[in-house]
């Protein structure tokens, strides 16, 4: 099979890629580089059958560039993901979010294949409900910093649903929670790369706001794993993929110094602006719907093979 | 001053066109004429000074059309907005929106000048607060059929705030509300628009749902007159402009009924899908920053003067 994933060089995307080119399968990757700089194509680029194009979703119809590929499946991971990336390019993000869509949509459409999108707990905002369930319709705000991202994404599930409804195209719509694990990009400001970054470099740890905001944090294998069984499955409106065991940012801090074994001390800065309090999915639907059983990797787990990556980067003078 | 309006052939931009063209200024509408039929124009090309470009703002950069002329001012009015209307073309819809909003916003920081963006009251989806103000953060669903227009509007706004922060581009943004007035569509699917030409013609009156929804009606006249005064205001955050006088759906019937002297029945039906059971606007912003001393036009009046339309539309075998 041949596979398209957009935005996969990053962090998600290239161990998407990778899984798929392990099991044998023919993997394009689509990426502009803009919030990754190319260095996960390291780990892909051994296999026979990958194939990376440095291109824009808003600038190049997909379908143009590909006139002479059809393609199987493709995933829509194209776009800056965390704030500090998507703050400084927001119109970009904007657009990568909704012309990059219908990009991707008249591809899977022409090629008659199924086209994940890679949508984010961020469609929920700052949540007035816990956990999130899918029916719950967010509370974003549409006119301040973030919501150049949480509003593309969300203009980006309308149009899935709407070519779905009205071209038929097969789609699938994964809510992603936060993600964690090797390749994150050390500088993205992510929770859990900055904490081990700063405590493998006894720096101080960065804790905006007191700390007692609440995360749920996926480690990248159980991500992946969740986001292939929807993708295989017949399920086409929005799923929550992530890991419901919720801790404070505190808690994440002081783990991440044990396991390190850091000198780092905690520092408290001021929270950003519409920054959430709670994020944590409720994963009932994924559990029926995919017969998923769920996130596998426990905190502790995943932060020690996320830490022998960050050492490894370190080590090799990545970072 | 020469005026730019997208969008200037449908209701409320034809209104705004005439507003501009009387007080002896130049006026360019641009429309596709996906969601009118023109006929508004006939009330414009009599003043010198009107110029109209039949072109969709997703597709033709503005600022290369119009490279030989500077505006001093910018409406961006272009977008289906009867749920009848973007329902029929929701992909259309999201991308008027969007790629139309970055197409106004970079003609306006091209030329230095205001750019208002004509937002909705359906940024706040179907509210759980009452009356809604600016703050609150809405209740929209980004997977079903008003998503398209919901969302697109949305994400246009997190556009606006961003050009506004990062090219300083000198926005406006106006939530509407529900308008209703002469030159609205006969088939547009609008409630106002619906029970006029339905009574006039004593064909049923068609309410979806038990009629208890409330809507706040604000006519057109009290609506222009607002927006101007936000155009011209020095504030470039999200304003409520509508008017707060709530009747309900059966109310309104039986206010046309009366007004005809129909001998129309009323006819329920189900409730469409998110269709939104409550809307209000708070304009108390709106008055504090615009010094807006609010509607000035009440409901009787204002049906009034659009049964009197309707009628001559009829009359002149236009419906």
């Amino acid at each position: 099979m041949r596979y398209l994933v957009t935005g996969g060089a990053g962090f998600l995307g290239s161990h998407l890629c990778e899984h798929f080119l392990k099991h044998g399968h023919e993997v394009t990757c689509v990426d502009n580089f803009s919030s990754s700089d190319g260095s996960n194509l390291r780990y892909l680029g051994g296999y026979e059958g990958f194939l990376s194009a440095c291109l824009d979703v808003t600038q190049t119809p997909l379908s143009d560039f590909f006139d002479q590929v059809k393609f199987d499946g493709i995933f829509n991971l194209a776009c800056p993901a965390s704030p500090p990336f998507y703050q400084n390019m927001p119109i970009e993000t904007t657009l990568t979010c909704v012309v990059g869509a219908t990009n991707v949509l008249d591809l899977a459409t022409r090629d008659n294949c199924t086209v994940l999108q890679a949508s984010t707990s961020e469609v929920y905002g700052d949540p007035e409900v816990h956990p999130q369930t899918e029916e719950y319709r967010g509370n974003v705000n549409s006119f301040g910093p973030r919501a150049c991202y949480d509003e593309g994404k969300r203009a980006a599930e309308a149009l899935f649903h709407d070519y779905a409804e009205r071209r038929n195209t097969d789609i699938r719509v994964a809510r992603i929670f936060n993600t964690y694990g090797p390749r994150m990009l050390a500088n993205d400001g992510r929770v859990v790369s900055n904490f081990i970054v700063q405590a493998l470099q006894d720096k101080p740890i960065t804790i905006y706001g007191d700390g007692s905001q609440s995360r749920s944090f996926c480690y990248v294998d159980d991500l992946i794993s969740a986001m292939l069984r929807l993708f295989y499955a017949d399920y086409k409106r929005p799923v929550n993929i992530g890991n419901p065991g919720e801790f404070t940012i505190k808690e994440l801090a002081e783990k991440v110094i044990a396991i390190t074994n850091s000198k780092s001390e905690i520092t408290y800065h001021d929270l950003p602006v519409d920054d959430p309090i709670q994020r944590c999915p409720d994963i009932t639907l994924a559990k029926e719907t995919l017969l998923w059983e769920g996130p596998q990797v426990c905190l502790d787990r995943g932060l020690e093979d996320t830490v022998q990556y960050f050492m490894s980067e370190l080590k090799d003078g990545r970072i």
